[in-house]
């Protein structure tokens, strides 16, 4: 199948990886174009705009940093809308907002084309290992055709519901996490100042009522100070950003989520914005 | 062996229970008196005071509600220091201050006693199934000793250090689980309000990195309506306040787990003291 692919960033590479490995014609853009180089090498084609890669595939992924960069894929003067896309489908596996998927659904709708909201969670060793958590938004057609692509790319995709839900379950997904990083920050925290031998601490946890992937994931990474990013505090700041403004719009208040965000602006304003969300240990411990 | 037991709350009882069936005997003391005729029933015999316990037993534990509790049931009137314990090991099960501990270690050491903290996790179901984490402070000879008896009770058990270390670890436990609740709270309130399935949202997310046992165990409840406590809004109150009052101590902030105890102050404050934690959700929802 021609498929297209824009937004060859970490994750984006090893995902397309997968679907030329599985026999698939790629054809590739990147804001910076020596990241596709070597996909270039192994048979994808480049080209020089979104608008292009949509003409010459048939299902078109795109894979970006934020949402004003998603606008920019599909809405731009060179961007995907630009093209002929009857018939063709888009997937936006970038995580943005509920309401720009809304919108590239409309859109898409009146020209004849299909999209989902297909936000993924398992970070750059996911997209590796192809077992990435697919969350999709739109209709069962689209997913059904989109699918087998999926499951190249993944090991877990369900459809959420409409246009948006993807997104709004990625948010959920996030909202998760703010509370499982900040409870592990704090724990690590309290369990060095107590004295405490940490590795065996998160042994014992994880056999118990408080265990979960973060814990047991960037735990053993933190006391190896290693703040790799496997996912940016930038990108996960952006997230807790969206998925507060989507609560403000229907009265919720979340404080817990919105202390996290606080929190991880802080150790960006220090200037770790580029490190792994692991990294706001830093807080107390730099 | 000759065990006593002092406080048969829910999980003391079944504990209690646990010891009978491997054939021990069980010398009980409790507030409430009736708690315990079952017990009795099966073999089980009755003290008036926690000291007569600790004088008719060589290993005695102890489970009760409170830190003034165990102080109360050590240092009372009536209490297990009243009673000549040379030799024997006293063993508190309940989730108490590090410092309480420190000081029973040092008394019992003065009266030729040793003893441990040892609270546990895993809540009602975890005493029932005998699958609770145990977290133990003391020495290594006076663990071992009472290594058999944990082996009866739960399936994790680990010293972690000296006097204290336990109810140090017990923490480091409650400061995590502080994170999880919260943050499922939040991601339930976001996916009920964003419209989407929630039991499949919970099911997508613990298939990755948001990951964990509150969210698996309690959410599903949560979505039943079912508020009856495993682990009562109180005792996590009473745990995060010892947390936060150690942490204060060596001068530590831990934002996220003082505002999970406001939280929690304020759904106690609204009547709901006696159901379980994830009871948290009707800040919200009622």
């Amino acid at each position: 199948m021609k498929i297209g692919f824009i937004g060859t960033g970490v994750m984006g590479h090893a995902i397309v990886g997968h679907l030329q490995k599985a026999g698939h014609e790629l054809h590739v853009y990147n804001r910076t174009k020596a990241k596709t180089a070597d996909l270039v090498a192994e048979g994808a084609t480049w080209h020089d705009t979104p608008a292009q890669v949509a003409a010459a595939s048939e299902i078109i992924f795109t894979m970006v940093g934020y949402p004003s960069d998603v606008e920019e894929v599909y809405y731009g003067p060179v961007g995907i809308f630009q093209s002929e896309i009857s018939g063709k489908v888009l997937v936006d596996l970038t995580t943005s907002t509920p309401s720009l998927a809304e919108k590239i659904a409309k859109t898409a709708s009146e020209k004849g084309a299909s999209s989902l909201d297909a936000p993924v969670s398992g970070g750059d060793l996911g997209a590796k290992n192809a077992t990435l958590t697919i969350m999709v938004g739109g209709d069962d057609a689209t997913f059904n055709r989109v699918l087998p692509l999926f499951e190249i790319m993944g090991k877990s995709y369900a459809l959420h519901g409409g246009p948006g839900k993807g997104q709004h379950t990625k948010m959920a997904n996030q909202i998760m996490i703010a509370g499982t990083m900040t409870g592990m920050t704090e724990m690590l925290v309290y369990s060095r100042a107590a004295g405490l031998n940490q590795p065996k601490v998160i042994e014992t946890l994880a056999g118990g009522s408080a265990s979960n992937w973060s814990m047991e994931n960037y735990g053993p990474r933190i006391l190896k100070e290693d703040y790799s990013p496997g996912f940016f505090v930038k990108h996960f700041i952006k997230d807790l950003k969206i998925a507060l403004d989507e609560a403000a719009k229907v009265g919720l208040d979340l404080p817990a989520t919105t202390l996290a965000k606080d929190l991880y602006e802080k150790l960006a304003d220090k200037g770790f914005q580029d490190d792994g969300t692991q990294a706001l240990i830093k807080l107390w411990w730099s």
